[in-house]
């Protein structure tokens, strides 16, 4: 099942997404009113039972996307996850520990939204991941009951102002609405084999970025091990895997995003995410 | 006028400081239950005026106090801002730019909390600062403008998890409940000279800290200008100005928080913010 938060008619609202419609499942079930209460609630299988009875409310193209979860309490993202970016980073990938950083949601828009290149530079780049979304929290999660706590996954943009980070990393990556998360939440039962996904970046319909999701150096049960002996774990919250190679800051010439340039994550099975750069 | 903003037999509140008490003034104007909503209203005026003419309805002592804005949207937080600290880290201060980063909510906890050395490491360091509480909103704010954006002042324990901090910065400053926020909001008319203020950090008693503000190498209308070019400032968000020499990790030898050490970082005129540290 996929399922998509979004606004419609001024109405922010959650549903599940058949074919090209959606139908929409806020306040179906007492106290439900975003897909973050249903994943607390443990209540997508319930909602799911429920749509598939349901015509659709909406296409999906009337409606303007969020994130699949707007606002988590936590946005953790990985870096130097994948070895071939590690090293075009001039970088020694760390095999004991990942390197994590959190971004602020209002860093994060939606499938279709804008991103925004700043103002404050022009070094503006791309960075195509798979994100995990957190359906049962924990603190402490052993790596080996980690599967059990995810719901599903989405595509996830982690756009980098490259200027701003070097001098600190979490300036770079919290420009407001430089990154991107979506289309939907697909849940883990139709992802029953990870490590078989294949991840692209496009830009302008060039492939940038290829890898299979084989090739994480830290897997996603220890990712979610590491991050919640840092910090417990909510229903809904985002774990970007980080991304491989390709990126353009290491591109000879490197390569920047400008207005108009449209970026495209691509994960078969889980989903397309696309976004078109507009100058802040 | 300090507010402060804690839980009374259960119900989480905010109220006026007088004294030794507090005054309730949760819901006492239309929409206005938190200490953000009434910064957002532009409020505070209406409410000490109100409150004023008030008996306490509890004791200070009675409450559980907690971070003065529990739920900010963005806490960030500057590193290297006083020389004889970035000297001491081994680091030179970056004039041009300030290094900024994020803390999750979740790391921070209010006056008299306990603060959490986790289990993960035994290299819990203490760093003690001034915080900004953003009362007036705003994008791109210029630095002549940006101190009528604050509504106030706060002390602030930037509690560090060094060795993870090795790896990756954000990572060490994002452990649950190892930060401290408080013990009030003192509104900046109280405050007419954030220079003059001195900042002193105290371990079990003994001084660890001490530095006027005016030591700060990227003043506060700057990093107002700075972080806003990033994200968003919004009422209630909190920007910690960074902390002097001192802390533990600079020490020879080291010296780390361990069960039971008290914490207390004190700004005349600001207030002061105790915590006891408890073994996660």
């Amino acid at each position: 099942m996929k399922f998509a938060s979004y606004v419609h008619r001024g109405k922010a609202s959650f549903g599940a997404v058949m074919g090209d419609g959606v139908i929409d499942v806020s306040g179906r079930l007492p106290g439900i009113k975003t897909l973050a209460d249903a994943l607390a609630a443990g209540a997508l299988p319930r909602l799911a039972d429920l749509a598939s009875g349901m015509t659709a409310h909406a296409a999906l193209d009337e409606l303007e996307l969020l994130p699949p979860i707007p606002q988590p309490r936590t946005i953790a993202c990985v870096g130097l996850n994948y070895a071939a970016h590690a090293a075009e980073a001039g970088r020694q990938a760390d095999k004991e520990a990942p390197v994590v950083f959190f971004r602020l949601p209002a860093s994060i828009v939606g499938h279709g939204a804008p991103i925004r290149k700043p103002k404050a530079s022009h070094q503006y780049d791309f960075e195509g991941e798979l994100a995990v979304v957190i359906g049962r929290g924990g603190r402490h999660i052993a790596a080996a009951d980690a599967m059990g706590h995810i719901a599903g996954y989405t595509c996830f943009m982690d756009g980098s102002v490259r200027d701003f980070q070097k001098r600190s990393l979490p300036a770079g990556k919290n420009f407001e609405g430089s990154g991107a998360c979506g289309p939907y939440l697909v849940t883990a039962d139709a992802v029953p084999n990870v490590s078989a996904l294949e991840l692209s970046t496009h830009l302008n319909g060039d492939r940038m970025q290829h890898a299979p999701l084989s090739d994480l150096i830290h897997s996603i049960p220890d990712l979610i091990a590491f991050i919640s002996a840092i910090v417990s774990l909510s229903p809904g919250d985002i774990i970007a895997t980080g991304t491989p190679a390709g990126v353009g800051v290491a591109r000879q010439p490197q390569l920047w995003l400008k207005p108009d340039d449209v970026v495209t994550v691509d994960i078969p099975g889980v989903g397309t995410l696309t976004n078109r750069v507009v100058a802040e």
